[in-house]
């Protein structure tokens, strides 16, 4: 059967992704207590193609994501990774992945429990030398961790020139970060909630009710104040390499949203303090 | 060419509606002010098919759409109506409309002006005998009127029972009514604000801030409190014959939504009171 | 702590349902095969609101979800509809859950194992006289099954007119049923699948897509053939009692959708047949 | 009255965008035959904000693009970028605008009228010192360009192996370009059409549907072929200085979308080739 695919292609144009957009795809996730969770996916895989090729084997993604086992911990999503590079006879692949997570929470008077839902996502990339019998030696692995959260934000401006209450609303906080060492979604989640008005909860019986109203008023927090609490959190935090942080208010006197956004690359920061604390260590 | 959808169908089933869907289409909607504002709708058009025809020619659809002129006021609404069942040949039509429509909005204190968009929808059906030659004499058409438009709610348990502050979010009010008369967008669009806490508005300067935040403390709803408040104004309205009101919520304490919904069919009460009301006349 | 929840109102309105939307949570659904399979639920709860209470207590309804185990069958569907009436003191209870869910398929040549997903919907409802001490004798259970299931149609008078292909799309099937009895997800994925010009896979490789194109242009299939080969193979199974069948095709010829719609009651036909048959069988 | 946005921020953390997210504002756009046409955009506008400033004025963003006149041809764009900077005195002011567009199409055999919709996507950017009396002589000003046109696509590897048939699907192509001179909707349009299967249509009467359905099966085209095809378009027109191309397909065999994605920058290839031509003219 002809393979239309490997034809030879001479319009001199490389390809920078081809793939599959919006697979879903069964997964388990491990969570920062030891234990794992099982989740839907939804998944982009794509690779470089060279200028030469005519098209790449699309089925390839499907085979490697459903031979796979579904346990997708850091070294299960290199693998994958791996793999599309071999198979694909690609120097870069990238793999992307969006996934309901839930964690446990208590309301904050009562206890009482219930199950909050966050999204949660993976992005990766392999890139080195096309694929050869002798391993990837020379392969490097990048990746970075996603998540986005709901919170409660309580303007600062309604507040304080209101004789009473202040508007307030829910919001949407996507963070990402690139980082050393481990890294967990809890963690993530725990940063941005501390810098909001108040965390919510899918639960709460009215003495949380009342907890969670008064905590929110004693903190007003503008957008621009969500994105830099957070932002002082990943800065002072030494495995963060790089980050992003967006924060996206469904205002409540508006039918638009407010908005704010920081990335920063930080490096070169790293590596200054490590030399200098390098050569703090040595005197 | 062969005419593949007027094929003798014998599987026995009739259809109850077939179409097409998502059609994007400038439209010219009457204002209340007696002027037009051009939007751009989303339609879905549909006629019933008999047992013993194969398909319907879907392509008529768009022919009839994109002959009619762009202006849709009620009598256009019902001409595109009244050509479906004629040149489909079908006892039924059915046209659903969707698009986004503005008000013009000055903030309470400054009298800022800005746009203020909220979501018009127009559902209409024509039904009667099969089209003969001599007219559509006993053709009934139906149609209601809808709008989805957001406003500010301010929980009345969480001002209650809290200190200082309460939770309020952005809610959205989906209310359809079938009436006698006229009607219009912006008459439904005053019944569901003043049934909010508060409106909101795209713009407003740090004194309508001020009003908008005392006005939603001073006015706490429930999404009980919303359906309850529109549907007695629209009881109250001699011209509405059969309504259904939906509220939801997107609490600013939980990452799910509050609901509420009620729908009443009023034509029994409508024509006792005429009755009573003429009896009343006539003494 | 004041129930403001509780309060007498006095607008003399019943609330048709309230309750929460749009709550996620992670269920374990029975498959045919005697498993269970771990999915994400996206979940509407509500009851209705006699006119004298001011307002439902949301809360409870996250409580009874997150006290039920996560398996939903169809006694666990029944028992949180059951709940749900006895917490919140109401005569109608109702619940809708949507989830991904995922098939085994293997492709039709090369017998290439993939995960298919398709979205699985249950609706129940619970009505009866108030709850009381004394049980829930008089108590209805409703429950209608749902699936939205994509597939391959082509178009049987693109295919006649045309010297050579034919347009062909993905299409999206809806079909609910109310049943008695027992009945699967699967078998409504099956009767839908050989209703299409073709089933779709996840996973093809070169002689599965070969098959495939050849099989759907050898079964050319309007949205109306779709919708009443689905009718058929419903009104042939016993078990049913109601159905409605949605047909939506991404025309691949047109940015808009073709679409048509069939919805049926049962329940006269099956009885007149049970009673010829109990009368045949008595003879 | 307190201005609290004003207030001194100490986190010493600058903010790279900050501002409103999905205003529906309706805009007048010029079309390419010296007219214009009415639509509603979905808008973003963001600024800057220095590390030692709390929070932006929000308002004001509503306050420009409703003082603004609803024509937004390349001039009155850049005007609200302008007045962004200036009136949230800010060294960078972002702008986004997304709007459905009519083109009127013929059937390619019938002549029938109809109109197509698509996306188009205005984004740009002023940077320059921060905004003082004198005037804005050192601002720069970026704009892309883009749109979402909906294609046919038809697989040349399903052609070449199958006996019969092909299959084929609905494609959606985002191309962003960045140009000099003067560029408009309708040009990368065609672009997007001719690289495609075959164009798609509203409204097609059967002579229409056979030529499309054949010219399609003539023309197959991969994702990869589709993204190269538009890519060596725009290379080849000197006002383009960068492009990305972005093909997805609703592949009509799988559940999942086929996808290719293209991004150059051509500004040193222009520069070399404008030397090169000019010392040609030289000589």
């Amino acid at each position: 059967m002809k393979d239309v695919q490997s034809q030879r292609d001479d319009r001199r144009i490389a390809i920078d992704k081809v793939g599959v957009k919006n697979v879903r795809f069964p997964v388990l996730i491990k969570t920062r207590d030891n234990g794992d969770q099982q989740t839907i996916a939804q998944i982009d895989m794509s690779v470089n193609l060279p200028h030469h090729f005519r098209g790449t084997h699309m089925s390839r993604f499907l085979e490697i994501l459903n031979a796979h086992g579904r346990t997708i911990d850091r070294e299960g999503f290199f693998q994958i990774l791996r793999e599309m590079r071999d198979r694909l006879r690609a120097e870069k692949s990238h793999l992307e992945m969006r996934f309901p997570y839930f964690i446990e929470k208590r309301a904050p008077v009562t206890g009482s429990k219930s199950l909050f839902d966050i999204e949660g996502i993976f992005i990766g990339e392999a890139h080195g030398p096309l694929p050869e019998a002798e391993g990837d030696r020379d392969v490097e692995f990048d990746f970075t961790l996603g998540v986005r959260v709901a919170v409660k934000t309580l303007c600062p401006c309604s507040r304080e020139i209101s004789e009473f209450g202040a508007h307030n609303q829910r919001g949407y906080m996507t963070v990402f970060i690139r980082f050393q060492g481990r890294y967990w979604i809890e963690d993530l989640v725990e940063i941005i909630e501390s810098a909001a008005s108040a965390p919510i909860y899918p639960l709460l019986k009215r003495p949380d009710e009342k907890f969670v109203t008064e905590q929110a008023y004693s903190n007003p927090r503008f957008v621009e104040d969500m994105v830099r609490g957070i932002a002082l959190s990943l800065e002072a935090d030494e495995r963060v390499m790089w980050y992003s942080v967006d924060a996206e208010n469904m205002e409540s006197i508006h039918n638009h949203e407010a908005w704010a956004y920081i990335e920063r690359d930080l490096t070169a920061r790293r590596e200054t303090h490590r030399r200098s604390g390098a050569s703090r260590a040595q005197r």
